[in-house]
């Protein structure tokens, strides 16, 4: 048996979903003739109340398109210290957009609002750096999956409108978010000027993002991913495939989140995570020599992700069914004894 | 019936393509474990000569990813004047490269490298730029599909090695070039440091290029991937439809090259374009007016592409056969007469 | 009387500092053949106990090059979120440099190796965005003129030296951290692998700064200082004012701090100021309305600096001596009542 | 004796030109306060018949502020191949400005609008990249010194209005086309969008140059030059130098002429040079082992510019007079012989 705990993005399709590709109808998206593709995009920006939306290979370059359109090079970008699009996407903010960032320090990935306040900067002068824009990461990854508060994601939008800035949310699992709290995606959607989501990780497609936001803004988004390499052809299979994946894949995420708390409540005990910090479907694992027992516990059909000296994490997605965390509880416990 | 020569890219997948994807072994290629992707980039590899290679959402991405390999940011570029990397990549090589870029004039696509050299800038003092690489176009899209002789492309490399210049080659359609001149694709590859090859034109697979290079630069690529936002999951959907158009998709070109070489004798009676430079699958065409006779066709079933206010282009590929591209001839006499 | 306390780079240089610019030796630095350019850059090196020099228009273009010098495209510069390089340098880390910034929150420019150290990215994946350099500013600019103690330095030199990363220091006011706690410059410089210093601040002259390092990276500048536009010809008018500056103006600059503190403790009783947190030649104010002040003052022959919708600052420099700091005392107190 | 004529940015301020730097009235130019500053950049404005004027530390920073005025980050700027911009400005414009370039070939620094206008590259589709400007050089440095003529520019501009695209003059040595021509400086200005001059070539000022432009232009100007580290602040001193400059050097270029030409006619026999090329102040030389030559003139006194493997160059300037200009003929015939 082999449990692939490293990430969410690791799922294969569905017989079900893979059926749905093999039948899409495409074209060539670039000429923006792709049914499927365009369907998808219809649906995303529907779902999140938005007028357009973009698909894109990734989720990285969704941010990225999405920052660029916000900011413009020499501009501030305020986002979180432990922020995806700070930590993970390769310095893109700053090679690609030329975008200045300054961070706030994230205790979890929460929000405080007030905190963030204190950390724009107006326009003065010519030569100062004016914050222009503000991104949040929803549910949080570095963070553990942490859920912002609706109330609190409100207060972001109040403060930004009296500041005169503009708000990305990167919400590559904002469907984990939205069925945890049970708030209609489209509520967190009117709150951002864009919002990015990613069908790869808990939605369980093979590939591909969509950026949602004015239709002005998207008609700016092509040219700027065609610049970042993103135009593809024929990309309906994979729309497809995200179609299929926002039909029938959101509800179920409930099932993730109560096996990532089944597994922090399994090893709570061994002092290695806190079962009361899961949120939706990452449980992070806090423990020196990390390393050493990943490799352990691969050898025996476990597989975790270790993100740094002394700490990892586990998540739950659509191929980790009950009996591969019961397996791995029965691994880690025998390891961590 | 509809008869599409905008471009070779809007080919749609053949049913034994569709099986290929949909019979496909995947994986999470951000982690390099995708055996698709793993297949098609060897594959790829052994084909040019080269010994690795990657797989990317679009030949622009390949092509920049190269060259980013190649030059660093303030160093130069040489290239033609009207090569796609230059016209056709929103800019990319500048923006998200730094990459200085001169170019020398470009009849019909073809490569003079006597004329190459006098650009070549040496390496004075700190403060000049100096050419770092060189990019050629094989076949040379803006060009008209044009060949670039293997002979020619041997006295590059010599210049090259001579100057201490690198050297990328933009293969989106090198198939065709290998195909119309029987040189053997390694032979083409052997003379390049980077090699970026499209699957996604002539080739009729739905989505992605495939760069090829040594080891350690593919090593390095796939970090400038993935800060373009070209980091795919289970992109082993499109590498089988890659891997079954590297089996089955090659020779055929040469039917498109035949068929675009009927289309042009039958067309150059009415001063629109010459049989004579037609080396492979493009026909391009000349005339006052042409948007004007693009808009007509496409009532009648036929679509062309404009490029410019007087010149455009027809592109055969692999959904236009025989009685499509008498159709074609049919319906554009009509208008010409 | 007019008092400008705006900022210390308003001073107008000296009588005597006018003849050592008029008597001085030139020639063209682009070459590297101004004897008074080079004379400056070898003195500014010798100073900080570092090997080579480079004179600059700016402290903004010197802190840039430096930070260049330091950290790739793509790579993460760590810095403090009220420096000088992230709030008043125009972004450009990010659109000339692709460096990648995150910050630290800075309390009163004040600076905790402890909590900056928790900032710290580690490599791990080639997608991970490492930190690679660390920058401190000393005097603290935005901070209130804070002088970091050499304790602190040293454990952050400690600390880089474990985690591999590269320091640099803003020391555009670091001739006050000197004059005010006494450490020699050099016991400063030696824990830097890149300083940046500016003449035309408390120092007087009319313009410039110089960057010191090794030779190596020294060398490197010139090529990164002539793409910013920063080669200058006869700059040694420049480099003769900041070297009579050097050998004049350090030491009294403890006057400036007296005076900085006279004000403080003479404002204090408003509550517009505190005069425990002066350090050097900078005092803060808070207080709504501060824009209306200043204008007000203004009209008196008292200008102040405005740096936000409720604070702003006096500076103490060459140019103001005690009748300057008793006619300020005696404007702001009766707009103050 | 030292006959120096590897540039005319060797020149040493006269004594007249050290003594208004001496008298100089200053400010801090950050804060636009400057009087010198501010009269230096009216007065070139008004040459030019220009709103409003910029000055910088170098000519490079002028002509990189100046495209990035006119071309935004991903569009394109069309210049000719060996434009000062594209060898020698250290890659700014890809770097810094994220510039698409591309060129057009220069045979000896003529101007053919002709040939210019089949380079420009219309808006097509969101992924083409349209040309926005054209910069030219007037006098053409690496073409040796060459004017452009008054009527080519005239269609340069007609062209470029019926084009909608923007113009750039780097005129850097645009004093010495004046002369020559007898052109007025406000008709060469009032044909381009932005101008760049440069104090300190042929007119002997130490440092600096001015951008022209519209009142808007050079509003955001103060911005870019700031984010490239130009933000002097008692810049006045190299101001007043530069007014100085316009006020007593600019129809003396002449002399600079005519010695040109009496150095090409002595050498011509040998060679070398052709003096018929010889327009303004500048000397090509063409020979195999300049370098050799160069190093055994300059053991003589003699000093010239080598720019590649067989050419190199003579300036002559304000500190070279006729008898510079014999000694540099008779050691040049002693060595050719």
């Amino acid at each position: 048996m082999l449990v692939d705990l490293r990430s969410d993005t690791v799922t294969k399709p569905t017989r079900a979903m893979r059926e749905a590709m093999f039948r899409a109808d495409v074209g060539d998206d670039v000429y923006g003739e792709d049914p499927s593709v365009n369907e998808l995009e219809a649906k995303a920006a529907r779902l999140l109340g938005h007028e357009a939306g973009l698909f894109a290979p990734s989720g990285s370059m969704t941010n990225q398109v999405a920052i660029q359109l916000l900011v413009s090079p020499g501009e501030e970008l305020l986002l979180d210290s432990e922020s995806h699009i700070l930590a993970h996407e390769v310095g893109a903010a700053a090679v690609i957009g030329g975008i200045s960032t300054r961070s706030w320090p994230s205790a979890d990935g929460k929000l405080d609002v007030d905190l963030v306040e204190r950390f724009v900067h107006e326009s003065l002068a010519y030569h100062t750096v004016a914050t222009r824009a503000i991104a949040v990461e929803n549910t949080h990854n570095r963070g553990g999956g942490t859920v912002i508060g609706i109330e609190e994601l409100r207060r972001l939008r109040a403060m930004a409108d009296e500041r005169g800035l503009l708000l990305h949310l990167d919400g590559a699992r904002l469907w984990n978010a939205h069925v945890a709290s049970g708030v209609p995606l489209a509520e967190y959607g009117r709150l951002f000027d864009t919002v990015s989501l990613c069908l790869s990780k808990g939605l369980g497609a093979p590939v591909g993002s969509v950026l949602v936001s004015s239709r002005e803004r998207v008609e700016r988004a092509r040219s700027i991913r065609k610049r970042m390499g993103g135009g593809m052809r024929q990309a309906g299979f994979l729309a497809a495939a995200g179609i299929h994946a926002l039909d029938h894949h959101i509800s179920r995420l409930a099932d993730d989140h109560i096996r990532a708390r089944r597994l922090a409540e399994a090893l709570e005990p061994y002092g290695i995570t806190s079962a009361a910090a899961v949120a939706t479907n990452i449980v992070l694992l806090r423990r020196t020599g990390l390393d050493r027992l990943a490799e352990v516990a691969s050898a025996q059909g476990v597989r975790i992700s270790v993100l740094g000296r002394d700490h990892g994490r586990l998540l739950t997605h659509l191929d980790v069914d009950d009996d591969g965390v019961e397996h791995t509880i029965k691994v880690l416990k025998s390891l961590l004894c």
